[in-house]
């Protein structure tokens, strides 16, 4: 019998909690739910005696030692930034671990202590980063495996809405933490490499260096940069690919109208506005327009960003969001970026039995027998309902797969890994299928 | 007879070290001016009974107590982050100090241990901040001891090249610390009010919010908002202004131009490019443009930022710095703002005879027996060459009056301060005429 600790249990975790229950008896495994909010989480699991809800606190370290002391694995579905102190409990006490976040550089700086306790972590194994590493390494290895060189790589994942919920003029709604919405992009210049040139854009000009992609069967899309691409050619081992892209899916025209709260400066969480309690969703954008004593805010914001007066598919998009309305802002001394969240979650939620949708698409260029060759795999996945959301289950399933891989046996290799070795993305890929999650791949020249 | 420690002897320290030396007999003082580079220190102090030049290591704590212990009083001409250590000790050995600097939050944070121990910090007296504070104090009681409201205030100031020695498209040169000006305006949305209604700018939006002034005799000049003016309504004591703006000033035509540089994103400093001394200063531009495989450097950067074709009046200005040639980049590892500052030096640099210029104007627009008045305030001071400049003079001549007043017990009051207060200002400012630091008021209406 196996003891499996999951910590934390938020929004995202719905489809690995699925998972894991219904291998327990097959499997022989005790499922703990360990998360702050135990009723939630009591009303996640059911009743079934291999499952046990605690109320937990990460920073809590004797709670922390005693319950990954106890266990076979843990998964820590945390904000990334959490991880750390139940990394180095799981290296103490020689027990596996799985993450589908980021590795960090705290996470990297633990790799020779994982290998001399012989503790594996694996990381990004969810979605974005996850499926895209696993579905990315198939392609490359088949490609190498006959002869072929990869040229130039693009990838590109989104979070949208189903097109049968799809019902406003930004095709798009919040489908995981709005806060890192709003935030997108912040937090450094993107860089990547494009046919050998080195690029790097700033956050102010992100949203307006966007690509068309088509998907078939679900039409165009529009991608921005992610990130710094640049890392990702030692970590697919493609040092001297000539373009490494790796990018964020939205519906066309999002990110131009998106731009718009960037050009203002309705993004920025650095600073506090004193009298944001006292002002409109109106005052709020007239904060960033230049003062006139008789122009509208309308007409303000269309002369300020040089938008035409005819620019309706723009427009239509900023009223339907009431960004013009004199609806009170509830929320004091906020940063922008909270009145913005604040503002789009009034528009922007999922209804109860609304659909998302995670589309991603990869595209290599490569040489084979001295030809140029281009090759296109994409996967859709729709959620089911608000609750069991397309990003619950490409982010749970395969975590839940790693972990009985470990578990089994099958995954076996110390250190702190990312889901890149054979080993790993075949059967995961495969038992993927399984619940709908299944890649494409179109041959173009 | 009292001793003056001067610590930090840069660039700008030239006139306040003139004018201490030339007191030194009259005021019966001795000089110690401590620097890490006592070379330097040496050459500019030159040979005389009463002053000595020390190396001096601001984080060495024993130099610093024994140095501090030794002296009547401080001056402190180090870079903003580095006055906290020795504004300590001045206060752990009782001993009265001069900054140029705004008054940092740990700086204000020493106040009720500075009023204990009746010690007296005057901060933010050069220029901008300084002698704004002073003339514009000084406008502000005039006006309100004839019973009159100030309703808005705006000042501004620049320092710039004097026209006779303004060779180039941008009307510009370095005359300060070049780093400071390629960060300028970065670090925190600029925050101000303007007729009631609070205005935030963000970078990427700063060099596009102009405002034209003229100053007579020197011609125009265009004005960008400064850091976070609304603190200053409390500071002045102008909690009910409607407009309290401070700007930097920039002739007409430079904030359009370098606001490529922003767009482009060759400003930031937060990463550095790992091939940077691969690269030429064309290539530098190109890694901030969107990939074309056939058009040149110069169409790209038109279409990426909308120039028109004709618009010679700013392409000009950016192929007379260079920035399309293959001029070889000298810097490893470099920050854009680095690589960008490198290529700047290259051509904004002060020739030994080239005169700079300070400039400051302020707008009081005021009420006064029920008619509203405007009242506008403006200084110009040029330097003499490259060394002795107006920057020098304009921040060391209030400095060392303030230390000269102190020191006389003419200012007395423990504390943190500024110079707002009439037995401050109006000393310094009659004394600073005497080096031909004067205002010119002209009522408008």
């Amino acid at each position: 019998m196996k003891n499996i600790l999951l910590i934390g249990a938020g929004r995202s975790t719905i489809s690995l909690i699925d998972y894991l229950i219904d291998n327990l008896e097959k499997e022989d495994w005790n499922l703990t739910v360990a998360d702050q909010n135990i009723d939630f989480t009591k009303s996640k699991i059911g009743s079934n005696s291999r499952t046990s809800a605690i109320q937990f606190d990460v920073n809590n370290e004797e709670q922390r030692s005693k319950e990954i002391g106890n266990a076979d694995i843990i998964i820590s579905m945390l904000p990334a930034h959490m991880h750390i102190s139940v990394a180095k409990d799981c290296i103490k006490f020689k027990k596996n671990m799985v993450t589908a976040s980021y590795v960090s550089k705290e996470m990297r700086a633990l790799e020779s202590e994982a290998i001399q306790n012989g503790v594996t972590i694996i990381n990004e194994i969810g979605v974005d980063p996850g499926i895209d590493h696993l579905s990315a390494m198939k392609v490359i290895d088949e490609i190498r495996a006959v002869g072929g060189e990869i040229l130039e790589f693009e990838t590109f994942t989104g979070g949208l809405v189903a097109p049968e919920s799809d019902d406003n003029p930004w095709n798009y709604k919040f489908t995981w933490n709005p806060r890192n919405v709003v935030l997108a992009g912040q937090g450094g210049a993107v860089k990547f490499i494009q046919s050998g040139t080195y690029k790097y854009i700033p956050y102010h000009k992100l949203f307006r260096r966007t690509e068309i992609i088509e998907v078939e069967g679900y039409g165009k899309f529009e991608g921005y940069a992610n990130r710094d691409s640049l890392m990702y050619r030692s970590v697919y081992n493609l040092e001297d690919v000539k373009t490494m892209y790796r990018g964020t899916l939205r519906r066309p025209g999002f990110s131009r109208a998106w731009n718009v709260f960037v050009q203002l400066g309705a993004t920025d969480d650095s600073y506090t506005i004193a009298n944001s309690d006292e002002l409109t969703f109106r005052d709020f954008i007239n904060l960033f327009l230049a003062y006139n004593p008789t122009d509208s805010v309308e007409l303000k914001l269309k002369h300020y960003l040089n938008m035409h007066q005819d620019d309706v598919a723009l427009f239509e998009k900023l009223e339907w969001l009431g960004i013009f309305e004199t609806t009170k802002i509830p929320l004091k001394n906020a940063t922008p970026a909270q009145i913005l969240q604040y503002i789009l979650e009034q528009k922007w939620s999922l209804n109860k039995d609304d659909k998302d949708m995670i589309v991603m698409w990869h595209k290599f260029i490569f040489s084979l027998n001295g030809e140029e060759k281009e090759l296109h795999s994409s996967m859709v996945v729709k959620g089911e309902d608000s609750i069991r959301t397309a990003m619950a289950k490409t982010v749970g399933y395969p975590v839940a797969i790693a972990a009985k891989m470990i578990l089994n046996g099958k995954i076996n290799t110390p250190g702190v890994h990312i889901p890149i070795m054979k080993e790993i993305y075949e059967p995961v890929l495969k038992e993927l299928k399984n619940f709908g999650i299944n890649f494409s791949e179109k041959q173009i020249r």
